[in-house]
């Protein structure tokens, strides 16, 4: 099921990359592998920024290996099958996300959690050790059918790009730890890229959805236009202190250090902490294990999902209309939009018009 | 459904009780409730020693509200039955654990977790500001029969006594976190009175078992006496090591600060770590978030268990001849066995025997 980094190199590629740890993008030529049986080729036509771009370019992590093409937001047309594919035909909608093979054996791959697989290829070479991928930032694209999503023609291309990565994000452990159910209350840290589409698919769910922000001027925006239910000041602890216990789960899309326990204060008994923002691996968070053993609550972590559940929170999403709010912008845009991303000055997603602006 | 405190309180008892915070126990009359029409009452036979009991009477949470009788391993027979009980009658064999009443009108008391009800009453006045109760360290208890369990006429009264708190406090999360399926690992941390019943039961529902123990000493113990498979010293970087990212759930019984990453790290992808031991509640854990991210893992607590979970969880224990082991004590020894609690001196639960050696 691996995407095989061993086939012959034979299709000319354009994209964009950074070449050092000041991040900075620009035009990129390479090749990707000639179209295998089980493999598509697709066009790229939009790729959404995620922030994890933003730290892998400007290696933030620390094992940042350039040249980097970023970018695991991709939506695109079909222009080759293998003679193996049976979900794709040429001129299909096509999308992929943060991976593009997996072992195929282990038990995270038998439960169809790809994400999970120890070792799962990821779209652009993210973790240490992984061999070499290009990601979106780029013109075309070649994926194991497996990895690829099939694109619902309801759904705009350009809204759904952020779906692939920040969708399946939220999604992904709403259904996983229950937090999915109409009726039930979700809590949304952080009003961003992945916060605002948790708003959108707990809403879609039926849930009432209360978002928790460090900024007051967010109420009006998650409320009146995203449809959140209710908006807490994280600052502000009356507010905070009148919503305690009042949750079933919450969602946390805060990858800044932030306190831990008032979050565990606002769940109801059996309630569920979620945390999606991955923090600085070397500050750790304190907790206090008293209140989750009262309560039997708990605290999980849950990074993307795997390629049945984004292919059934894509469906969803085209049955709902759920898109994300995007800024649609030119590739040359693209170091700008990294400048205002690392301060927070989006709403909320960019997406790069791939198909109309990537010029050699 | 809650124990009334207005009834009469006409029924004259004995225990022992402390009186300030040396813990020291001694000799204490006073008055149990007449037997309503839900009621037990119950001769007292055996009652085991919590580590809380100890926390209690020495005022280690600060709130202590004196005098204190302790005890809620509590088992003995029926002497009494009100008009309208119909689980029990007299002659019968009863036990009480942790609770004696609740709302029951609650979404805990709904769902048969008395045990997370916020207005349940402890067996013995265990949360600040609840209604003055008095524990099993006495030789009568009238309780309403809702919260009496039915005690399976194969245990032995003095062994199955721990199960009342010991017992639900390991196999209720192992049920709720689906730590209970035969093949699965787990770890357990800790092998004290909760510890050692959690690898009994275990190993009862067919699982490979780990104990993690900073004493190597334990380790012919754990294996040989009570059936465990393997057995890492957590000092031991190098075992711990080659044990990563092996176990399915950890039942952490330690509530002595103590890092909860390395328990992390040995946990697979979807992983579950569940906190039992009520750590000090002024200082935090520490805790990696990135672990729990890349790998969908989720560390909870727990607490005790609901009056259905008990009643299964000892009918389980009777059909598969689980009981603790125990060191029978008479009455006048339990401020000696309050010492060598204190010091970890027991293997692996004191048990008093109330019936035979109780006096004024």
């Amino acid at each position: 099921m691996a995407g095989s980094q061993e086939q012959e190199q034979t299709q000319k590629a354009l994209g964009w990359a950074a070449r050092d740890s000041s991040g900075l993008l620009s035009s990129f030529q390479f090749t990707r592998r000639a179209n295998g049986d089980n493999d598509i080729t697709m066009k790229i036509l939009y790729c959404g920024i995620c922030h994890s771009d933003l730290h892998m370019t400007t290696n933030e992590f620390g094992f940042s290996s350039y040249p980097i093409i970023p970018g695991h937001e991709i939506v695109g047309v079909v222009t080759q099958v293998g003679c193996k594919v049976n979900k794709f035909k040429v001129g299909d909608k096509a999308a992929v996300g943060c991976f593009i093979g997996s072992c195929g054996t282990c038990s995270s791959c038998k439960d169809d959690l790809e994400n999970y697989c120890p070792k799962a290829s990821t779209t652009y070479t993210f973790f240490e050790g992984q061999p070499k991928t290009y990601g979106g930032f780029s013109d075309i694209f070649v994926v194991n059918e497996h990895f690829a999503i099939q694109f619902p023609d309801s759904l705009s291309l350009e809204g759904g790009a952020p779906l692939l990565c920040a969708g399946i994000t939220v999604y992904s452990p709403m259904k996983y730890f229950g937090l999915s159910e109409a009726g039930k209350h979700l809590g949304v840290v952080g009003l961003g890229g992945l916060g605002h589409l948790a708003v959108k698919f707990a809403k879609a769910f039926g849930m009432k959805v209360t978002v928790i922000s460090t900024s007051p001027n967010k109420k009006h925006e998650a409320i009146e236009r995203l449809g959140a239910d209710s908006f807490l000041v994280s600052s502000d602890t009356k507010e905070m202190q009148a919503a305690m216990g009042t949750m079933d789960g919450i969602i946390d899309t805060v990858s800044a250090p932030h306190p831990l326990n008032p979050l565990v204060d606002l769940l109801r008994s059996q309630g569920k902490l979620i945390l999606l923002g991955a923090p600085d691996v070397e500050r750790p968070a304190e907790l206090s294990i008293f209140p989750l053993i009262v309560g039997r609550k708990l605290i999980a972590g849950s990074a993307a999902g795997g390629i049945k559940e984004t292919q059934e929170m894509i469906d969803f999403a085209g049955k709902h209309n759920i898109t994300a709010d995007v800024e649609v912008i030119p590739m040359d845009y693209v170091n700008t939009a990294m400048k205002r991303l690392a301060m927070g000055n989006i709403r909320y997603r960019f997406v790069i018009d791939i198909g109309n602006t990537l010029r050699a």
